[in-house]
């Protein structure tokens, strides 16, 4: 299993499944300029006295700005900030144009909405083969609430966080002959979203309305004016279709009206529909406030990605009509 | 926003927001005496010399070993080593206890099973602070497929990577009058859930069995001899419930048997619904694939604490009866 012979990209490969997060480290050349990188070799070092590391190549632009600078600030990243991790990891000339500045301690440039920030001052340099060890006396730092971005072969990424205790939803093992466990996707998909549902269904039964009848003024309030073969391939992914005594019921309880073969909400049903919208929002606030919004957006991205993988080619929803 | 007073918790904290993997770096003390520690210091320095590094408190029992030791491996620690990484976080004195090792390079120990390993000269010792940096060349280094433990913020995580293309499941803008919107927690959920549930309701209409049926059997193949009402109350968290018509047709279709109203699964009853729990691993395993086992158990742990976040208080299927 030990690979003995240097090849560059299998090393680099493993070397890239330490995960890391992301940082700029921006200085100020004595001509003014500012100058700044995406580096991923920040590391703590030191409490007492507060220092930090980072390194960079030997052949980078920047470099002679950053062995004549005494400061520099790191900034790492939030996972809003992928862009400038993008802007700043390439040879572009103007990397910090249209971006405003906060106020720093030191000549440094300092990036504002960051997750957390630190003020140094160089403190040592040491070579590091290709590389130049920088190691810094923090001035002053911050931070944030903006989730943290994160990196990890070569893609970033988004942490889940394991909460301390492991998350069961049982208090014992279930029994020795059961081929199911809660830990079978299907079902842990099914039993959230039951969950999530089970709070809007209160919302739809004040408003005497059932979950067909939700899918059909979600619909209708995307796009108006639909005909029920329209409607049903928009709610195809549900597994079940609506009829017209669906329709019907709808059009007496004054939400939908029909003209020529087209359905289309009054303003009743519309107003029921952002009411649904409301709460699914409200439910969705919960979860958030529960999960952390980095962990939120970690799960959207990750159903998204269930949802591309097992897509039978729905129609698309969301498009704007020819 | 900048603190200038060294709060070392606020320090700490700050520093924490840097995710990073987690690594055990081990050596060999000159009596033969293995030590370990956990660390999440580590970083790439070097392509060209291959050097790494990583620091250690100068209070640490294993400084001596490590500065009077030549050789030292870093293993990248895999999802599946959190246990492992808790045991040489501690104090303990007996870490590689029951441990079993690879042959390595050198005299230093060689754990299995991480996602990767480098293995270790010492090429230079550098004071930092209340730390020794210790930068390495890399003697040798390995790669496996287990995905990597990452920790942010003092907590262990998982990695959602995001793939090189933004994840949108539409190929155009939602109308701008559209309160909706593709983002929405309920919707990628209830979408996820319902494409999977489709791949499995081919085989349910193929037994000839609906939702409900298909609750009902999954209940019962998990513990048997349940009442209506105790199986009601299992597949509450679906939001419907089932009654005696759904049970009879069970009955009828030779699923089922009743014996002083509590049903029992037939032997064809038990065979339909492994069937089941065969198709729904089919297509969890497809998911995996799709996404990779790393993303697969970060859904997974990020579903469960939906769950949990959002649970009404349901009866605990899965525990052994009293």
């Amino acid at each position: 299993m030990t690979n003995n012979n240097f090849d560059s990209k299998a090393f680099r490969t493993a070397l890239g499944t330490f995960t890391t997060g992301v940082t700029i480290i921006t200085a100020t050349a004595q001509d003014g300029t500012p100058v700044g990188i995406t580096a991923n070799s920040f590391n703590s070092v030191s409490l007492d006295p507060p220092l930090v590391l980072w390194s960079l190549a030997k052949n980078a632009n920047s470099l002679p700005v950053f062995t004549e600078s005494k400061f520099w600030n790191v900034h790492v990243l939030s996972v809003e900030q992928e862009a400038l991790s993008g802007r700043f990891a390439s040879r572009g000339e103007d990397k910090f144009a249209g971006l405003e500045l906060d106020e720093g301690l030191t000549t440094a440039p300092l990036l504002p909405n960051c997750t957390a920030r630190f003020q140094c001052r160089t403190a040592f340099m040491h070579d590091g083969g290709d590389h130049i060890i920088f190691i810094g006396e923090v001035l002053g730092f911050d931070q944030s609430a903006h989730p943290p971005l994160v990196f990890q072969s070569g893609q970033y990424a988004l942490a889940a966080l394991k909460p301390r205790e492991e998350v069961r939803l049982t208090r014992s093992e279930p029994p020795p002959e059961c081929s199911y466990t809660e830990d079978l996707l299907g079902y842990l998909l099914g039993r959230a979203h039951f969950q999530l549902v089970n709070r809007l269904q209160v919302l739809l039964n004040e408003q005497g309305l059932d979950q067909p009848q939700f899918f059909i003024l979600s619909v209708l309030c995307i796009r108006d004016g639909l005909t029920l073969d329209d409607i049903n391939e928009y709610i195809a992914y549900t597994g079940s279709a609506v009829d017209l005594a669906d329709m019907e019921l709808l059009i007496k309880g004054g939400h939908v009206v029909i003209e020529q073969g087209r359905y289309r909400l009054t303003a009743d049903g519309r107003e029921a529909s952002l009411h649904q919208i409301a709460q699914a929002k409200a439910v969705e606030q919960d979860v958030v406030e529960a999960l952390g919004l980095g962990d939120a957006m970690a799960l959207k991205l990750l159903l998204k990605r269930v949802i591309g993988s097992t897509d039978p080619g729905l129609p698309d929803l969301w498009s704007v009509p020819a």
